[in-house]
C-alpha cells in the first residue's frame, strides 16, 4: 500500500516502515517532514490499563474517521489539534507533539471512576462540568492529581493548567452541541495535549477523540455507545461505534 | 472532676455526660451555650482508616495542649479558629461548626500517600507548597478530590475552595515558621474546617493541629516526631509527642 504525495508528503511505503512509537491503540511514523508524523490507527482494544485486550477488525477504521470529523469540526471552531490531513482510512498526518503526561477528563454525568470514587449513581447530572488530570503514567495506574501536583510534577505550568481546563472546557461545548445533534449525549471524554515540535509553547489537541475516548449514550434510550461495551462486555462494541460514524456524516 | 465557670460556662459534672459526637481521636459535648461545644481529646491512636488502632496514656493531653499553643497562636495571626478556651489537661472549649467534608492537606516536602502515589522519593522538597482536598467519607476511603469535585458533591462552593486554599498556605506560612523555631520541619499537614453554628458564611479551622495532623520532622536529625512513629511502629511514639510539646512551650 503505497501511499504518495499527500498535499506534498511523500510518505514511504507504509508497510516496510518501523514505528517511532507503539501505544495500546496508535502507531506513530516518520514522514519527510520532521515537524510532522503519520497516525495509525491500529484494530486493539485494551482497558483497565491495558489487563482486558482484544483486537476487532475495523475499529481503527471507525476511530480514525471519527477523529478526523471531530478535529476537523473543532479547528473550525478554533480550537487547534494536532491534525494535519487525513492519509486513508486508518492512517493521518499530524503535527509532531511532545506528549503533556496528564490525562484531561471533563465529565458531565457521573459515570466511571467517578461514580466508583465518589460513590454517586451512574447517569446523575452534574450542575456543571467537572474537569480533571490524571498523571499519565501505566505504572502509577495515571493517578487522580490535581493543578498542584502537575505543577510539581514538571508535566504543566499553573498557568498553562488553567490555559488545559479552559480548552477542556470549550472542547466539551463544542463537542455536547455535535453529539447532540447525532442524537448523541456526551456523558464525560478524556483528551490529551501536546506541546508542538516546531514550538514548545504552542499546545495543541493530539491523541484521539472517539467512542474509545469518550462516553456516549444514546438520547432516546441511553444505550452505550462507547467502549463500555468492551469494558462491561456488553456485546454490539463495533456495531455501536458503526452507528455513531454513521449519524456523524448524516 | 467537675469544672464549672469557666469564663462563664458552667458545665456539667463531666463524667456524668454523654457526648453528642464520638469521633476516632476526640468527643464532643454540649454546654450551656448552644453554640459552644466541649472537646475532648481521646488516648487512641488510629491509623489506615481505623484498621490500626491502640491507645497510648497522656496521647490526649499531649494533643490538646499542643493544638491549644498552636491555634492561640494561629489567632494572634489573624487566622479564625472554632477555640474559645481552655478547660483543663485533655479538654477544650470550642465553637459548634458543621464541619465542611473536607480533608485539606498542605505539603512541602513528598511524604505519605504522595510518594506512594506519585512514585516520588520521601523527603523530596516542593518549589511551592502543595494543596490538596480529600472527601471526609470513611466508606469511601476518604478519596482525592478537586475542586470541581467539591462543588458537586456539595461539600464547597468555588468560591470557598478558593478561600480554603488561600487559608491553608496561610496556615502553612506561619506554622513553618512556628515549627521552625522548635527545630521542627513541617513536611505536611491536614485541617478541617467548619461553618460557624451561629452564622455558617464564617468559616473557621476546627478539629486539631497536632503530631497527629501533621508530618514533622526534626531539622538536624530527620528523626519523624509524627504519628508516623505509630504508622510504621517506629517506638517512641508518646516520647516524640511529649518532645515536641516541651519544644513549643519553650
Amino acid at each position: 500500500m503505497d501511499i504518495l504525495g499527500v498535499r506534498g508528503y511523500n510518505l514511504p511505503a507504509i508497510n516496510d516502515m518501523e514505528p517511532i512509537y507503539e501505544g495500546k491503540a496508535k502507531r506513530l511514523f516518520t514522514t519527510d517532514d520532521p515537524n510532522v508524523l503519520r497516525m495509525e490507527y491500529k484494530d486493539s482494544a485494551t482497558a483497565f490499563n491495558g489487563v482486558k485486550k482484544e483486537d476487532f477488525e475495523n475499529k481503527g477504521r471507525f476511530n480514525k474517521a471519527i477523529t478526523l470529523i471531530i478535529y476537523r469540526m473543532l479547528e473550525a471552531r478554533g480550537v487547534a489539534t494536532h491534525l494535519v490531513d487525513d492519509v486513508d482510512d486508518i492512517n493521518l498526518l499530524v503535527k509532531k507533539v511532545s506528549i503533556i503526561p496528564l490525562e484531561v477528563i471533563v465529565r458531565n454525568v457521573a459515570a466511571g471512576s467517578f461514580s466508583k470514587r465518589m460513590g454517586v449513581t451512574e447517569g446523575t447530572a452534574f450542575k456543571k462540568p467537572i474537569v480533571e488530570f490524571s498523571y499519565k503514567d501505566d505504572s502509577l495506574g495515571d493517578p487522580f492529581i490535581n493543578d498542584d501536583y502537575a505543577r510539581e510534577m514538571g508535566a504543566a505550568t499553573e498557568e498553562e493548567c488553567l490555559n488545559i481546563k479552559k480548552m477542556a472546557l470549550l472542547v466539551n461545548d463544542v463537542l455536547c452541541e455535535f453529539f447532540l445533534k447525532a442524537n448523541l449525549r456526551l456523558i464525560d471524554f478524556k483528551i490529551e495535549l501536546g506541546r508542538l515540535a516546531e514550538d514548545p509553547t504552542k499546545i495543541v489537541l493530539a491523541d484521539e477523540i472517539s467512542p474509545d475516548t469518550c462516553r456516549l449514550w444514546d438520547v432516546e434510550t441511553g444505550k452505550k455507545m462507547d467502549k463500555d461495551r468492551f469494558r462491561q462486555g456488553l456485546g454490539g462494541f463495533m456495531e455501536a461505534y458503526a452507528d455513531v460514524l454513521d449519524r456523524l456524516q448524516k
